[in-house]
């Protein structure tokens, strides 16, 4: 059940249709996944979002593995479902292994403990954080 | 302003100093942050978390300078001001730079803005997103 | 699966009916959403929700419209599934038009994303946004 | 204490110069607020996020004074208090007086009390909430 | 800095004079603590709030001391400084020890974590955990 | 749909065998729970995890229910479906009764939104609240 229709190729406005396009092109594929058809309810978002997503998970200064394991973690902080599976499959397909997986688990639970901790004593920050 | 009193070495009892030591032995400083002196307040807590952290954060199938990324990007999530500090501070130290950092935050807000997206829309998960 | 049982009106304690009866008045139908049988667990708790409910939600000084569609942006950042639906169908019903509702949407992603980016960088609140 | 040093005008590399002269000139006014200028820390960063800020606030299918009420409803349910400050201060200069402050404050405060109630029962979604 | 002017006793209407007396009445003090200051911006919110918090607060099936550490808990994982502060006190002046909040933190913290590793791998709820 | 596969006892290595041996016999019961099925991707997670969760959950200061019910709380702060179900299972079997868990439930909403409230405000603390 969601708030909007799922809007599909065949009946999207040219604006969406010009953003589908993209996306499978980009990534070689056949077909768009859910998030994308659920944001068409507003095709400016669409457009801004793709355009975004494109430029931001792009190779850098940080490789596109790093930057996935990344908007995991996020997802995961964030609890968004959706997000958690398709960047936690994004992220295997750029080379995550179990073995990193399972660390990035333990980072992020162990930053939610921690995260807890320091926000329920309010300890001040040490002057030798700061930054030059 | 702190909830618990921050505990100095002179006056620690012996297990909460034996924390102290392997802290400032394992990072060759002669001083300790003030996250721990708060845990000193419960010094099982103090202990445990230590030992997790150094196990958890320690090299393995990822380097250090991507754990502490993802250290930061959830502390970032979970708008923990502590350490958003001390880790950014780690994670430079272990080499992230400004570009690294950038992208970083950008990874970090694009994640949240579609975590909010996919949230609201109630999109379901692609079946191919499935895990084998 | 809940944690507590729907408490549906034939098996409900006077206190909890006289509630149940308030609200289809109110709203001129003839049943009651699941949120208050999952309350009705607690009767006071039932009481003291829906009066203010009823109080807060009147129109005032914001009209009705205004009122679900900041509710629904609580909602979405709160990840709240059912008051997430809930309220977009009450938004909707109180004249949110599709076009509304994506506005709605790209605010709700832009402050999440620029949310991250002020909490990460800790940036000092400028002295002109003072409240006289 | 910031997590990356302020970029102010006169040191800005050309890119962000720009921005800085677009933001003055959208707003009349002769200062930078400090968020921009932490997010110059990352030039494309800094671009994006105004590019996105300027099109997702403009007045559309929502006035500027709802659409600042929704970015404040979310940022106080994020807690960032930068957010919080600048957004309000927008708002009000948008017309919001101090009663539609309060009923903000009063949705914010009644959606994030019931969001608890759902998520705790795990309260099943009415079927008559569904989009058509 | 606050978003509100905070209201003092001597400048403030009736009806929010009348909270003030009762808040002090029920404390047996002569002082009315900020976050109540706060909520004189709208008297018919201030008016409510402090009815429910009276009305919740009072020891029932749970005594006054857990009802505050459970207040505590939230607040944490909410982040919400003024809160973690006030309701600290009111633990510790409900008999709260040092141990007893180690023990709360070190909940809290675990909490936290296994919370951040359920919703990261979206484990299903097992049918034995189904309330009769 | 989980992100990881689920690991059962038969087929399990040595080490994660070990854990499952010792949840049962702590719990006298003859299976696992879904959640360590999933940890169980992470051995080293799975055992620091189960250690963790055995000392902490530990009656001590505080009793087991008290425990159970501040976990409980915590899950629904930060929205963890898998877990506000198992530790509210377990509450009950720590002695729960439902007029405490109504009371939990109210405590925890009135947090929530005072929560709310006061990171809206941005009030300051009190002096008075200063732990000696």
């Amino acid at each position: 059940m969601t708030t909007v229709r799922l809007i599909e190729y065949g009946e999207a406005v040219p604006e969406v249709r010009a953003v589908y396009d993209e996306i499978m092109a980009a990534r070689g594929t056949d077909w768009v996944n859910n998030f994308w058809k659920a944001l068409a309810v507003h095709p400016p978002t669409l457009r801004r979002t793709w355009d975004a997503v494109r430029a931001v998970m792009a190779p850098g200064a940080l490789d596109v593995r790093t930057k996935e394991m990344l908007y995991v973690a996020v997802s995961i902080a964030n609890n968004c479902e959706y997000c958690i599976h398709s960047h936690t499959a994004s992220a295997r397909r750029a080379g995550m292994t179990d073995a990193m997986y399972g660390e990035l688990l333990a980072v992020v639970g162990m930053a939610s403990e921690t995260n807890s901790f320091a926000n329920a004593t309010r300890v001040p920050v040490d002057p030798r954080f700061q930054v030059e």
